[in-house]
């Protein structure tokens, strides 16, 4: 199955999803292997393995080269996290074009301004971008892409911004009503009272996507009992890749030694599982002369 | 001081010197906090990182990209593992000025093919180049960078390819003498034996780098009695880093739940410490109108 | 019709077919605003408008973003001149799929070794790669397209290098037998003796693409008596675009002043025409709000 | 010299200095050959090249690089035409510090919104940006350089928005205490009169740039009675180029052959001349074994 239709699939689903985050190539083959059904590109892990800012430091063409060895590396879905389309609707327009030839699924955008400020760095000074403006943005959008099954979602930061449940209502309605294959409800209370406000008075009217990164403890359940689609676990791949090299990189440094180190990271044969050695090796008796790589000139006329 | 300098002065030095594996600007952040003087940009991992093998698959601008990023996050100087060169001499002129330009202190390249196979993988069936042909590629090296301190390791794969110490000696001090400022000493034995045996053979005519991935329990003191200048820590921030995804996305995706891996994990305020937010907040308190970012825009004439 | 289906069918067609170089998204929608039905993506124009020699010094992504461009801007099929295919099959089937992705309609390798030289600087000098390492090359070509109808040319460089027709043809029927969709047959020449030749004992066995930069003066009646599938005019945009270049530079440089100049040169408007300007006002009508782009955000909660 | 004092030295001299656009490497070398002591990498030229609309449809890395090519093919400097500096203050610093390390000399940016439109397109139309907000980029872009003579210029956009002297003049000297190195005046009418205008009220106080594609006509001499520091012929190589392209494609597509272009157009050496083919000759025979490259493998052990 296509990819996008897999992750229309999920979001359209009576079933909850869940997507899990990776950052690279690597943490999207580890997701996949996991049995996950699909991958959150999140913006956040994917400037901070990088080393910059979730501000829109790296550019929207060398976030596209990094979600593109993701796909790659994978056969599930990946939903990017697309910041604010990285400029207008003629900008999201080019975008959803480069990420349907890469393979990506979805792209999810937020009502907020470009340059982005990550939604849990002063998230209440944080001006919305104009409702019809982001509707728009939508529209074109839904307008360019070519597969069918091409999922956008509509982030909604009402609540991030301060703004209550009628301004988050008005946008997510609006949005819907602009073509928005879901709408993910941001919400930064470390409960989810929030969201629970939001999806009684949504009722089913369309996919909602949640981000319970600040209200952890909620059990999923409730989650679904409220009639959520789908889940984003959102940075905790970059999160526990922070603190085990932080460990490895303090032991190594105080020991000057890799003897206490070597039992406790994966091996380097598994290094090369992960990066698929074997299937290389057996294609080279399939494509590369008998006789050895050796010989690979032949003398001059 | 200027990182070639650094670099250098570290391989010069009668002290033991150690470069800790990272394979992105995250990785670099870490290894740099946690007090390394240097860091080994390891193809391994960075290929590993994106998803692809270790065989040049991602194309050398590629490489240089992401090197790029982990040269901004930092302040120490950073090796690069340089492959073969990506080519021939000529496009190993055109390496060197692309990262001095980056602010890269060094490359080593190795004496095999391009495109490359690592060297843990078949080894012995691995061809090498031809000495002259890398002689010559060491010395546009070397004609080819502007800063003085820019370093240019040469790394002899005689002993992975099962040539013995005559051949490794031969090559090192070809390499030594078409000019570079150290030799990268490569074994994939349990044992430091082969490595033992090139330093005595050698004594102090070069300094001598070494990546004891494999006779990781060789106590460090020993590298030191034969006059080792530099230690890689060639691989263990990414094998630390795929341990722990491994284990998180496992346990996210039994749990369907946050609640058990919350605490185990870096916070989400340490990704933005890592990410400098701090300095962006000062510096929009510098640089944005007091009156806020909201209005960017003023009416039309 | 597919880009890959209409590049096929010209291949494989009675017709003599013609295939125009371009070298950025530019002169390739000038190519196709001209009337033709195809485009040769060529390494030497590419190389040069990038500033670069046809050494492989950009790499093989950077060509890759290059004729992204190209597709971008155009409906009709691109040819890309791949060099060796820039590493061996395994580089070989990763290019394929980039391929693919980006809408380029097929590609055409050379049996030279990585790095290239252009075949009309020293092409005797020039060694041919193992012919039967670069079938293998050709074999993971086709088997790693997902398109059937995506086209891989195998040029022969055996005149270049000064072998004579029973290597051309020995080569020519190896890598036909490899799967090779069109043999594309080189020659320095300045008359056409060695296509000639060649066409003659070849007959009708599969489709032959020529490049007559040198033999320019043969007549295209000749060739289509010959038999031959597909002319490739290989680097005369990029070679007008110099001479035209150089003029208005010199002209401008000696008036100081573009009084001379104005009226010899494409309007401001037509490049906007070029890049289609009017489709972006016509999609800001439908996707932004009416009251104008000023208003931008919201005040703040 | 280095390549940001003669851009510097330039723009304060009291003699009249000249740029000429350039949009590629081949171009940018074209305007250095013919005695042009600087350059200027035309974002309407770059976005028209690579095939897409002067509305930051290509990011910004993009076109960086394209200007990295366009540096490393030349000696003389090139003021990149950096639009709205692709986001914020906080783009602007890293592009700044981008630039510095590619070589390139200065970077103009105007005071208009991100993604921009090209001024030649309903300039009028089009909001200019929050003058404060655009004196903070200027400043935080002075305070990111780390050469001293790299050189920022703010370009004016009142003229173009239909704002008049009093605006023109309110922002240049905003922009002058701001820290930019000079002001780029711009205009879209057939005549200088804005220009003369502004350059009345002005004086001296600091050096002006201008770009006189719509006033061609306007005798440069009175630009000198002015006390203009600088011309730009902004957009003649791309339009040359346009044309040149058009004719040859449509002659070749009508006549079905070559005979008859062959003479107007470069050679095939003069592309290799351009390219510098012949430093790698001579490269060559100083880098690689005397035996030739046929032997670029040993055998196995």
């Amino acid at each position: 199955m296509k990819k996008t239709t897999q992750l229309k699939n999920m979001i359209q689903s009576d079933q909850l999803g869940f997507l899990m985050e990776a950052h690279n190539g690597l943490s999207a083959k580890i997701v996949q292997n996991t049995g996950f059904k699909g991958i959150w590109a999140s913006g956040l892990s994917i400037s901070a393995a990088l080393g910059v800012r979730d501000n829109n430091e790296a550019s929207w063409t060398q976030v596209l080269e990094v979600i593109e060895f993701m796909s790659d590396a994978t056969d599930i879905p990946i939903l990017l996290d697309g910041d604010t389309g990285y400029g207008n609707f003629n900008n999201m327009r080019r975008l959803v074009r480069k990420l349907e030839q890469r393979g990506i699924a979805g792209v999810c955008i937020e009502d907020k301004l470009f340059p982005k400020t990550n939604s849990f760095i002063d998230g209440e000074a944080q001006p919305l971008a104009d409702m019809n403006e982001f509707c728009g943005k939508i529209k074109a959008a839904k307008d360019a892409q070519t597969d069918p099954d091409f999922v956008v979602v509509a982030r909604v930061e009402a609540f991030i911004a301060g703004w209550g449940l009628e301004e988050a209502l008005r946008r997510a309605e609006a949005y819907r009503l602009a073509g928005a294959d879901a709408i993910l409800m941001h919400s930064k209370k470390s409960n989810a009272l929030e969201i629970k406000a939001f999806m009684e008075a949504w009722g089913n009217r369309h996919p909602v996507i949640i981000v319970p990164t600040k209200y952890y403890s909620t059990p999923t359940e409730q989650f679904r009992e409220w009639g959520v689609s789908t889940v984003i676990w959102a940075n905790h791949n970059v999160r526990s890749a922070i603190t085990a090299m932080e460990k490895i990189s303090e032991r190594i440094f105080e020991d000057e030694s890799l003897v206490n180190v070597e039992g406790t990271v994966a091996s380097v044969s598994h290094i090369f599982e992960l990066q698929g050695a074997s299937e290389l090796k057996e294609a080279e008796k399939k494509y590369l002369p008998t006789y050895g790589q050796e010989i690979n000139a032949i003398i001059l006329a």
